[in-house]
Parts: C-alpha cells; structure tokens; sequence
C-alpha cells in the first residue's frame, strides 16, 4: 500500500515543510526581542495577503490536465506489436519483431536514461552478428542515417524480395504488410515526437518555480491574533502547521501528478516500463514465430471439420 | 427512484458531519469554560480563514471532468461481439465469441473481486472439455502466456485453415476477418489499459485526502457574532449546520462521481455491469450462430422474389 | 425571438425569486418586532458569508461544459441515412430504411415519452403486415432479442441472398453493404449507449440542488447599511432584486443549459426532433428507391454523351 | 494594423463606459445635493460588493473555450474540392464542382445574409440554362426536396452511367468515386449541421446579457475613501476609469470572441469568407478539367523517358 | 541550461518589473512632499483593490490551454515523408520528394520571414531547370495558381503516365499512390489552415494587453501598515518586491506559453525548426532513391533464402 501512494511521494516535502514552519514559530514566540517580532508580524502579513491572491491553483490546474490528456492520447497510440505481425505471414515476422526492439528503444533512449544500456545489450543479441555489423560499418550504412529507419529499409527490402518471389497467399498481402510496417513506423514516430516535442520544458520550470515560491509564501504567512487569552489554541496553530501544509499539500500534490504525466518514461510506479514492453515484444516475437509454423491440428487433433477435411482432400 | 439518487450516495457521510457540527456547538455552548471558549473561538476562526482560501474545487473540477472524459472515450470504444462477428460466415462464429468472453473477463478481472468466480465458471462452462484441458495444460500451453492471446492464436489458425480449405465466399473474406479479429484484440486491449494504466491511485488518494480535510475545517469552521441579542437565530445557526453541510456537499458528491469515472467496474448502479455484458455476449453468439443456418425464406416464405429466383434458377 | 430565448427559459424562476426577496423585505422592513429583526439580520449576514465562499460556478461550468461536449461528439456521430442507402444499389433499399426507424426509435424511446406512441404507430405503418406478424410472433421471433437486432438480421440475410444470387454489379459490393449495415448499427448503437450509460442522473440531481441552494441563500443574503439616512437607496436594494437576480440568473442558465445538453432528446426547441428525423428517414427512403429506377437521361434528355453512347453501343 | 486590431472591436463600447463613467462621477460630485449623494454611495457600495462576487469570468471561459473548439473541429471538416475532383477521371469532374457551390452556399444561407444574392447569381451562372429549369421546375424536380440533394443525385446518375458505359479505367474507380461523394456529403452535412445545431443562441444571449449587466454594475461600483485630503488622486480615479474599464475590457473582448466563434460566417475579418471559398472552388474546377485533357510531355516536352516510351511503343 | 529555460524567456521582463516598482519605493519615500504622499496612497490602494478582483488567470489560463491544444494536434498531422514515398514504388519517388519542399516551404511562408529566402533558394536548387522555367514562364503556369498545385498537378500526371505506360506492380498500387499523393496534400493544407486560420490575433492582442495591464497595476498596487515601528521589514517589502514580481511572473510566463503555441514556426527553441524538417525531407528523398534501386542481397548478401530463391529460379 505504501508503493504507489501519495504518502511516498509527498512525505520528504511535507517533513521539511512542518521544520521549517514550527522554526519559524519557535524564532517568532522564543528568539525574536520586540522589534523584530514586529518585522515578522509585518512580513507575515504581508505573505498573508499575497498568499491568498496568487491564482495558481488555476494555472495548476490547467498545466496538469493539459499534460494528463497528452499522456492519455499517448497510452492509445503506442505501438504493440499485435496489430502488426499476426498478418506477415511469411518468414519475416520474427526477425521484423526483432528489428522492432531497436525502434521502441530509441524512441525513449532519450528520456531513459539508466536502462539505456541493458536495453541495447539485449535488443544486439536479437541482431546475428552480420546484421549487427552492417548496422555499424560506416561503409554500408551511412552513420547519419537514424538506425531504426536503417531497419525500416531492411524490412522494405525484404517484403519488396518476399513479393517478387511469390510467397504470399494473396498479391494483395504485400500492400497490406507495407502498409502495417509504415503505419508502425508513424506509430513509433509519434512516440518520439511525443517525448522530444514535450511540453517545454521552460513551462514546466515555471510552474514548479512557482509551487516552490507559493511554499514559501504559506510557511511565512500567518495571522497573528488580538486576544492573547487563548495560548492553548495559538500554540497549537504555531507548532501543529495542519492548514497552511494542507493547502500546500494539495498545490504539491498535483504539481507532482502534472511532472509524472509530462515524462512517462522515467522510474516511478505508474510510469511505462519501458524494459517490461521490451520483454512482451520479445515474447510475442517467439510466439508468432511459432504460431507461424503450427496447424489448427496441431492443437485439437480431434476436430469434426478434420475427418471432413479429409475426405475432401482425397 | 432512491437508487442511482444522490441521496443514497451521500446519505451516511451528511449524517456523521451534522453530528459532528451539532456535537461541537453543543461542546462550546454548555461543556467548556471560559478558557476553553476562548481556546475553541481562536480554533474556529483560525479554521474559517482557511476554508475560504483552499483552492479545492479547482482541483476537483479539474479531476473529476478529466476522469469523465476518459471514461466517455472508454465506453465507445469497448469492444461489442455485433460488429465482429456477422461478417464470419463460416462456422467459426460461435467458437470465436465464446472465447470473447475470456478476453472480456480477464481485462476486468483486476478491478471486479466478487464477480470473478461466477464469471470464470460460466465462462469455462462455454469451453468444451477439451479446450479446458489445452488451456490448462502446461505441456500445451506455455502458462506464462496470457490466456486471451492464446484463444486469439487458436482463432488465427482457424481462419488460417478456412481459407487454405476455401470455405470463404471470396479471397478478400479471409483478411477482413483477420482485421476484425485484430481490430477486436486492440479494442480488448484498450480497455485492459484503461483499467490498469487508469488514473494514478496516488492521484484519487490526494484528492480524496484533500476533500475530507476540507470536511474538518469546514465542520470546525464558524462565525462569532458580537451581538448576543438574537439567540434564536444564533440557536439555528449552530445547531441546524444547512449552510457548512451544502459546502461540503457540493465538493463530496463531485469527488463522487469522480471516483465513479475512475473506476467504472465496480458494483454501483451506474458502473458497466460486467456479467450482464457476459450474458448479452452469450445470447448474441446464440443468435449468430442461427443466423448462419437460416435463409431469407424461412423467414419470409412468400417474398415475392422468390418466385423469380427460382424460376431463374430452372 | 421569445421562442429558444433565454428570458422563456427562466422567467418563471425570475418571478419566484423577485417575490420571494420582496416578501422577505417587507418581513422584515414591516412585519418583525425589533427582536425578529435582529434574529433576520444575523441569519442574513450569516448567508451573505457563504453566498461568497461556495465555488458552485466552478462545478456549473465543469458539468455543463461536459454534458455539451458530450452532445457535440453525439451530434456527429447521429446515424444518417444518407451516406448508408445511395450505394445499396439492389432493391434492398427502401426496406432497409423502412426498419431503420424502428432502431432510432428503440434508441429514443426511453428518453421520449410523450411521442412514443405516434412514432411507433408511423413506423408500424412502414411494416408490412407479414413483417410486423412475424416480428410480433413468439413463436418466429424470440421475444428477449431487442426488436432492431432481428430487423438487422432480416437485413443480413437479404444481403446474403443477393450476393448468392449474383444480383451486385460488382462482388465487393457485397462486403461493402455489409461494412455500411455494420457501421449504421455501430452508430445506433452509440447513440443508445449516449441515451442510456448518460451522465449519471445522481450528478444531475446533486448539481440541481445545489443550485437551488444557492438561490435560496442569495434570496436571503443582504447587508444591512449602518448609515439610515438613504431611505431611496435602501428601499430600492430592498424592492428590486437586480444584484442577487443577476447572481442567479447565471447560475440558473447555466444549469439549465447543462441539463439540455444532458438530455437532447427532450421537447425544447433546441432538442433533436425526433420525429423530423423519423420524417426525414422516409423521405430519404422515397426519394432513393426513386432513384434507383431512373436514368440520367430521364432528367436531363439531351446530353451530350448520349448520342455518342448510343453510336457506341450501335 | 488597424484591421483584425481588437481595439477595432472594442473602441465603441469602450468609449461608451468612458462617458458613462465620467459622466456619473460629474452627477456625483457636482449635481447631486447631500441625500442624493448618500443614496448615491449606498447603491455605488452595494454595486462594489456584487461586482467582485460574481463568477462571471468562469461562466464566460468556457463558453468561449467551448465554441472555440467547436470552431476548430469544424475548421479541419470543411470540405475542399480538392480531395475529391483529382480522381473523377471522367469528365465529370468539372460539373461535379459546379453544384457543390450549391451545396456550400445552402450550407450557409442561414447565417450569412447579405451576401447570398450575390452567390446565389454567381453560382446560377455556372449551371447551364437546362440544369437552371430542372431545378426550378416543380413537374421535374419535387419542390421539398433540399437543392443540394437533388444535384447529388444528378452526380450519382451520372457515375452509375459512366460505370455502366465502361468509361473508369478500373471498375473499382467506380466504387472510390461514390465513395468520394459520399463523403464530400457528409462533409457538407456536417457543415450545416455545425451551423443549424449550433450553440443555442439561448445560451449566447445569456452570456451576452450577463455581460451588459457586469457593464453596468462596474460603471456603478465605486469605493469612498475616507482621507479627503488627496483631492489629485480621488479626481484621478473618478474621472480616469482605467481600472474598471479594464475589468469590463476583458470581459467584453473574451464574449466577443466567442460570439465569433459561435458564428463563422459572418462579415468579420477572422470569419470564414464564403465568397472566396467560392471563388476557389471555381477556380480549382477550371485547373482540373484542364488537367484532365493535359499529358505529362505538354508540360515537359523534353523528359527522359518519353523516348524510351515510344520506342516501347513501336 | 540557459537554453529554452523560462529564465531566458523573462529575464528582461522581470528586471524591468524590478527597476519600475524600486523607483516607485524611492519615490514614495524620499522624493515626495505630505500631499504627493497621500494621492500616492490613494493611488496604490485603489490599485490594490483591483489587482485582486480582476480573473485575469481563469482568461489566460483557458487562452493558453485551447492554444496547446491546438499546437499538439497540429504536431501530430504535420505532413513527414516517411508514410508517403516508401510506396511510390516508380521512379517518380526522387521528384515527389522535391516538389513537396515546395509545399512545405509555402505553408510556413507567411508566418517565417527571415528563413523564407535561404529556404527558397535551397528549393530551388532541387528543381531542374526547365521545372523552374516551367514554374516560372507565365505563359506556361497561370501565375494566379497557387505554386505548390501545379507541382501536385506535374505528380497527377506523372502518376497518370506510369499507370497507362503499364509501370506499376499491380493496379492497385495506382489508386494507393493517388491516395497518398492526396492525403499529403490534405496534410499540408492543414498546415497552411492552422498558420492562417489560427487564433485570432485580436485575441492574442486582448490577452497581451490585459498581462501588461495587470503588471502596471500589480507594480503600483501596495498596502501601507498603520504602524511604522517595523522598518527594517517595510524597507524589504517596499525595495525587494518578490511577491507582486511572482505573481506578474505566474501570469506572464503562461502568456508566454500561449503565445508561443499560437505560433509554432517562429525562432524559439521550442518551435518547430523549418529548416531542420527540409533538410530532413531532402536527406530521406536521397535515401529512398536509393532503396528503390537496391536488393536485398546488396546488404545481407550471404541470406539463407538466396540459395533457395536461385534454386528456384533456375
């Protein structure tokens, strides 16, 4: 329960939080000779007044539902490798497959940063050693080229040689894999442009600037009350800070769920895990490959269409 | 007409919070002393200042219309049997849906608890014994592939094996029904994602921490007036809380439906009814598979083209 | 311009608010001893606090700005005839479109109530006699099956017999009727998912109390001049409610726009008519079956092409 | 720079306030004896209260972001000739173009009025003498029947003969043709259903009255300072309403752009000139029955391949 | 780091900000007599009660968002290459892909200025000569036609020759071609609608001029504290304005952000980079002249399947 929550995500800023207030009551109540508790007094009041006009929450609100909605058409559009390899009915559906890890992996290779190197370890084990070679010789394949479109072009070449062989049931398959094989491309390049055409980054800072800003404004403001006949009551406003954290706690919070929807490729619990996608792709691959090879038969051996099946063959 | 009504929703909580409000009148009118009056006085106030300046029903807003529009889009796009399965003219048809259930089942299996027995028994009961014992059996089947993709694999073979025996009406049948398959798996899967990749709990655990905060202060929160000549009124106020409660209304029964849209599986009146999806499903596979049997003329024996047919076919 | 203006949607609120503020006015202005008139201040003053604090627009604007997307997304998604019938090229036509008001209907008839009758008495008129025995026959039809379904059915099977008996100009019409029949039901279907899993009716009912809340609080707020010596000005705040009217007046607009945006199917004059649409249907019906029997040379009988046509075919 | 300027949208209303301001800051500081400037305080500070506690600007956002969207989504569905005519290979493609002005015109005849004669000449002139008196005439053409439906029947006719002619260089032309039209259809459909089912002009009129009335009350709310010792700065702020003038600013120009938006097309710079989208339909029609009878060597007499070509040829 | 920062975007602005209200301070302090002193007072204090009633946040907060809107689905339509010349399987690839700089270039015309001749010559320089004598001769183009249709135009009938000349793999492949050649079309008509058709700038123009608006209000606005035994903290308010420069800050950089989505093709580092997407086109264009001619065997010339191919063939 604990993974996952908003306690793990919050707890370290409401800690510091809740220190630097009561400090500031304690320098207020304890430290401070007369003069300057009246320039705390002054200044608070001052955070006071500022700390309820400041329409953030507004702004807040509109950034993370802009970021949320972003994420979501994002989560849609990913390319799976289902819709795209049960039809390459040829050979060439494993070693497309393969191919694949190579795009997905680029595309997030810029915002992934430490998972960066086992994932390219692993998706170079899928690649035979002369496909890895030419993917590397600065003489066969020109090193400006982005080598997934390098892949592309293997798999274009292949479906183009696949086609003029004659090996597919209907002329009319090679258009339909030409067509996947681009529209997984498109795919593929709107995740990329997705993580690299982001939200700027420039707003981003704004709007944890300006929650951190806010921080500070509610950690200063208080209100200082005429009767002084109720100490138990100011004490514990001084030293339990449940309000002010509270309305800190809410800007904090959805600032936080705004940042994770701008980067769903990092290492939190709710992000995309980019190694486990690798893994089903790698899964799927070898299932395809198998699933190519095997007969309805193969699985039920005893189907009533079978013995009728047979019949007719003869 | 109490069902589906708000009052049903938002009865028990209404309840606790007018206890509360009437509770502490009561505590600062007839239990405390002086001290403890003044003590409550500074609380109060204190409260109050707060419950004006939260920006919470920004959030809210902000929360509940992005978990609505999320769910819109999902119940569009949920996957019926209709459109799939007229068009698989050949026998396959019952087999497929049957198998649909599976599918469906295991997408909502996460979010449904009670229902999942019941479901999973009358979902096996449509599987003949042998497609149990495939299903079940490790040697089979690999039992780390999820259970779905290998009933769409069994599906692929079959249409496979249909269209190498050419029981299709044309060529262009076999792909259409591997694209409706494919089309259905991907709308399975969206709806998978929907309830996995759902809106963070982190999120809805903020949100809803956020409103019950509200509720304390709002309950604690109350005006002194100076003038003590109006009992009366002053009676009503403290003890019929109408004006605090309708505050904490509006904000609790949007974070109700809130939650409603994040988790549209559950047991409310207006959450997707997953069994009777499971029961429309059956009964639509019932109809399919009669429909395939029949002609035009066992339902209207005296068409007049029938005439014509017929003599046209002398 | 008094028809779908705003002034014969809310007038009859406007007077009840006026009345009842004026009365309230006069209460305390003539009827209340000094002890009455203080106990009303204190309640006044205490309303006049919360008819500020409640951030009921904010929900308004959410809810109604939710509903209207809704509807928008329906409104383009409503099923026409039009796209649907020109390309049955066969006889099928007028049938076709016979039936499909039965579906439209079915989809409405919960929401509709006044115009179901006539509607089904119309549309039963379409029917041929043998149709409508066999649709409400016990023994032909299953009576659990919704009556559409069948009519689609009926559809199918004459779309089948067609194809079987060679009557397409082209093979592929066939799969193209189907796809088109297909996507009519989707899009009947979606409009009766908007009808029936709508915004939940709790949300409604939560967002009309709270508005009429609202209302009856602002009815009572007013603040009380400590300066008596503008009687003018007073009486006129007193007597002409135009500030708190105005208050209300857009929150119950605005509501009442939401609640028209939440059911478009009802009797307004900007709701979708549904018998107009039902009119419509038939016409289109006519108007094809017309169609499909004419040659262009019926309308325009001295083309150009024609003589050159007419050696060709020499 | 003065065209599509806001202060062109804005300078009337603006100087309007202006003098109204002043004019009540005149009636208020020389005219009125002592009892008229009290009343006069007292309504003024009752205005002040109003004015800040209205959530107008919540109501008037998202009804501007909502016609905004509806403006954008239409925008990107408006039909262009040009996706279609390219592929009416047949010399259809001129006459085609000509009725679809009909059809765009009637779309928006309802909103823009002044110019529709206009159009409605030019768009007569492309027909020919023939095409005019069919239209026109009841015996030929069913007077209730939309214009526009009846030169797409023309358009289907003429297909259906040129399919059966044999004159598509495919057979499957044919079926892309109709498609084309079809979905043109729709287009124009939906066009008018954009401007037909539009926001309801209930719902403007609200947003505009609620507007006006804002006007009013901030032209009327002002504070008194106490202090009358600053006569410079009070002479400032009476008779230069900066700051209420630039409240109301914001409110009005946000109302006028979503009127705008609300309404395309109308006599507004931004709007969309259905004149000249005419003018280019006309003109795209001319450039494509050019093109039809143009070869490849008349605009590049000296390609590379024509000799290999008519070597292939002999 | 300093790049694409929101410091850099609001260095200038914040310092300014800074300078005017210090100045303001000092004035008021030092510089003025008694009476200057009072109207100044009078002044901020007026400021003061509009800088907080002015819902200048929820105006921007929804400019911005439906701007992004706008932005994110016109980045996902933006015509790329990449889906549109794999299949131009004819040697009509190379020129395609030359041509459609032209269109691109065209599109973002009117919103670059300074790029527009770089850009052109580059373009120019991928035309031949006689192409460019043909754009340019009007006797040969009418010069009134925009110049990205003729070279859609050239492609037609390019397209054209190859189908009647028999080029293609199948039929089929005609139509796809078409297809595609109008769907890039489409696309970069999209383009040019979004840079013409965008925001109104007279919205742009209210939103800017409100920003600005509030600034001067906010720099002038300040409250004055009865007592004046605190000056070390009334010398920090008055000469170090870190929260009115935040919350001019808030508003500004989020003006910031909508103005930049309104108009994506500028010289920001967030925008899209014009150049950098043509050089892009150009370097693909090269690459798929080059697949066209390649085989497979030219990369993995030690294949398994090539022995099998050669068996076969022989």
């Amino acid at each position: 329960r604990w993974k996952r929550s908003v306690y793990q995500l919050l707890w370290k800023h409401m800690i510091v939080y809740g220190i630097v207030f009561i400090s500031l009551s304690i320098l207020y109540k304890h430290l401070l000779n007369e003069t300057g508790r009246k320039n705390f007094r002054v200044i608070a009041e001052h955070c006071t007044g500022y700390s309820r006009s400041i329409n953030l929450m507004i702004m807040l609100g509109f950034f993370t539902s802009t970021a949320m909605q972003r994420l979501f058409t994002m989560q849609t559009t990913i390319p799976g490798t289902g819709s795209n390899d049960h039809r390459t009915i040829c050979a060439v559906a494993a070693l497309v497959v393969d191919f694949m890890f190579q795009i997905s992996l680029s595309a997030t290779k810029k915002t992934i940063s430490g998972s960066v190197c086992v994932g390219k370890c692993r998706c170079y084990c899928l690649l035979t050693e002369e496909e890895r070679n030419v993917l590397e010789d600065p003489h066969k394949t020109d090193p400006t080229t982005p080598r997934p479109l390098v892949v592309i072009d293997w798999m274009l070449l292949l479906l183009k040689e696949t086609f003029l062989q004659n090996r597919f049931f209907m002329d009319f398959n090679y258009l339909k894999n030409v067509d996947i094989l681009m529209a997984y491309k498109k795919s593929c390049g709107n995740t990329i442009k997705f993580a690299n055409q982001n939200i700027s980054p420039a707003l981003v800072q704004a709007v944890i600037l300006a929650v951190y800003c806010f921080g500070c404004v509610t950690v200063m403001a208080r209100t200082f009350a005429k009767e002084e006949e109720a100490p138990t009551s100011h004490a514990l406003i001084a030293y339990v800070p449940l309000m002010p954290a509270m309305q800190f706690f809410i800007y904090f919070s959805w600032l936080c769920f705004g940042k994770a929807a701008v980067d769903p490729f990092g290492d939190d619990e709710d992000d995309i895990n980019v190694k486990d996608l690798v893994k089903s792709h790698i899964e799927n691959a070898k299932r395809l490959k198998d699933l190519y090879n095997r007969q309805l038969s193969d699985v039920f051996p005893a189907l009533p269409q079978r013995e009728y099946n047979d019949s007719a063959q003869l």
